[in-house]
């Protein structure tokens, strides 16, 4: 949404480490999914699933660290990126290590600008079951701890997560410990973006049949227009010859 | 939205079946309703039921291959056709067969791109009602059979349908089996959906009073020019009368 | 949003009642308030006022006639009526009375086409809180005679008149009788449309920022062309004396 | 939103007082966080915080008569500035207090109307944190001392506010008291409002891509009427000469 044109080593890197990121990301969810499903796994698969999730951080730790040294106004890229800062700044809360895959939300907006409605609308679904996925995963692994928790299961988390989603909450399950209520806090605003996002593009396409509209009758002005020229050209052509003749009189 | 103009074969096809769908569609909730609120029915009339809906599946599974087989480029059409694909080969899912009727959204969606928006909001409207009908039944009967529902009497389902495609949801009534959730997942998507609409329709509308006054800038200043042709059109005549004096001189 | 220019008469007769009706229309919501709330009045008053009740029906079932008679296109009008229709033809439904309110919402509507946007904020706001008041009114009416009922006195009934039109849906308080359950149906779709405006009213706030700019492109580009002409103009003026000139020789 | 250009005073003394009023409110806000979360502190604080806050309502108080003074139109001035008198008149219900608060908003409100929507995410995020804040600090000391309240911690009076402006609504908190739920009712038209601006800022960002489009083709049309009157004057100064060569003979 604010790209910086004069960041050129900065747009540069991005566009470079734009798809490795975006498959580290998925990586990361599907480890992150398996040390919070598998909860029957052998201790030296924990071990390295949780050495892999520490791994993956490092690298998102260091992409900020990198870009941060490509930007030229340090204070402006902090500044617009304090949602990565905080992502990076806290790897300690363990149940929020899921809400870093919103850097593939980020990711995939930087593409979206140029392309097309229908495009947006693969990306803003595909991002959305993601987010949701990520989101249910994160919100079990916070709860299920609490004797009082009414989210257990996964299935119960992944239902949970669509009712906040859609913002419809009929308060059957929901949050009670303060990471679970971040997650839910994270989903709401997601929640909301995608109702923006979905009435955006609807009200769009209806006032891009009004604009059309208009459109046409801004070509029929250039269509005047060029005809007008080209009656001028024929006038210009008329009058030479005579002045041509008239010059030898 | 997004039709493929030259699927030229593709699009006659979905003109000429465009009514005989919506009323198979209209048929098959019609029997849908009987077979889920009937329950006192003789087995004789649940086994014609029965065999109504797989006939009914059956018309839109040849549809949907005879689309494939008339479109050129297969793969995109497989694309852009992901839901019906999902609608026809998910028809073990029992519960799934009244989203069958969104095709019918499907269907109208087609025709709204040229026409106004009066009948979008009828249109809109009609599918409303008819996809919350068909959402109540689809619940009920995923319910009923659970000890722990909630959503048990026809009146009930309806109630719930509406808190929840209006995104209200109190929560004095919410499934509780798998099959009932996805239905109620479908019923969000189209409550935010509906809000979309609601929202683009409304906001076109104060647009278009902006885009009104913008165009009649835009046809002043074409009139501007059509009063310019013409003043150049007498400067024309003005000058053709002196050509032809001074040639025969 | 709809109106048919070549119904004069209607139009007319329409403009003439706009602020009779409204007036009555205040004057049944004061009078079903006072039928609600007002349990400890003598039979006499409350006789007195479901005759008010009743001729305030009338009227608008006379009304409703009236303008069916001016109407050329008879059928036209009905579909384009069908609220009205249901408002006249279901009097019998006691709790619905209320709802004959919403004509206020249709006569406020028709001003608002012309006007500004500050003013449509301002029918908005108070056809919203007048639809509150009159939804809390009907659903308290509907209840309060139910043993189940958790919406019993008049302060309850407007706090989930509150959570339900904004849509967030607490379940505190929920309608268990099925006169309640249409008011909140009326009521989501109410909210639904508020939600519809208030986004309207704001996105077509940006757009306007946008196309102000654009307009200005349009205003220069007008400019353009009436700089044009009257060069032209000049240049005819130069060539016409030598064409007066020429002519006499 | 709405402005008065013929105000010069009032808008020269709004210019002026907006920076002073704006961290006047926030301190405001410190000093009510203190009053109601320091349930431990002396007498003495507890005094000086009461004595602050009043000195505060009355600066706000002072603020308004001045405003009201050097308007030219007194009445439009109170119709258009309702709020703030409602503000300025109910100091006596304590809870209301907070909601004060909202003047930020509108000393915000003034300065987005010319500036860009990057920055009005940051003010609408920033306002939207500030009010969300000063809600649970109102509703917690609305609600602590009802025996039935369940918002009872500060953090639950948090959690409570997110899933209202966010219309989630599960439920499982929710304002028993009258104050409590004037509070609740400001947060659900905050939450509505917070909608409809994510909501427009999106629909505008997609409208503003079409309107480029078109822009473009009317910035070609001005480029097509420039060269007609580049044409034009070569005529003139075609012509010109030959006027000149003709006079003399």
């Amino acid at each position: 949404m604010s790209e910086n044109p004069d960041e050129g080593r900065l747009a540069g890197w991005e566009a470079r480490t734009e798809w490795p990121l975006t498959g580290l990301a998925v990586a990361f969810l599907v480890a992150y999914a398996w040390q919070v499903l598998g909860t029957a796994d052998s201790p030296a698969v924990r071990w390295w699933l949780e050495v892999w999730l520490w791994v993956v951080w490092g690298v998102f730790a260091v992409d900020y660290l990198i870009r941060l040294g490509l930007a030229r106004r340090k204070w402006r890229f902090v500044w617009r990126h304090l949602f990565d800062l905080v992502v990076v700044a806290l790897p300690m809360v363990r149940q929020l290590r899921a809400l870093r895959l919103v850097t593939v939300f980020k990711v995939i907006n930087r593409r979206v600008g140029a392309s097309l409605r229908g495009q947006v609308g693969i990306y803003v679904g595909g991002t959305t079951l993601m987010v949701a996925f990520g989101a249910a995963l994160a919100v079990l692994d916070a709860e299920r701890s609490d004797p009082n928790a009414t989210i257990t299961p996964f299935g119960d988390a992944l239902w949970w997560t669509l009712t906040t989603i859609s913002t419809v909450g009929y308060g059957d399950r929901y949050p009670v410990t303060t990471e679970g209520r971040l997650v839910a806090g994270a989903l709401m605003v997601g929640g909301i973006a995608l109702l923006g996002v979905v009435t955006g593009v609807i009200a769009s396409w209806f006032v891009e049949k009004i604009a059309g509209a208009e459109a046409s009758i801004e070509a029929s002005t250039k269509a005047e227009v060029q005809a007008l020229r080209e009656e001028i050209a024929q006038l210009r052509a008329d009058l030479r010859p005579r002045a041509q003749d008239s010059e030898p009189r």
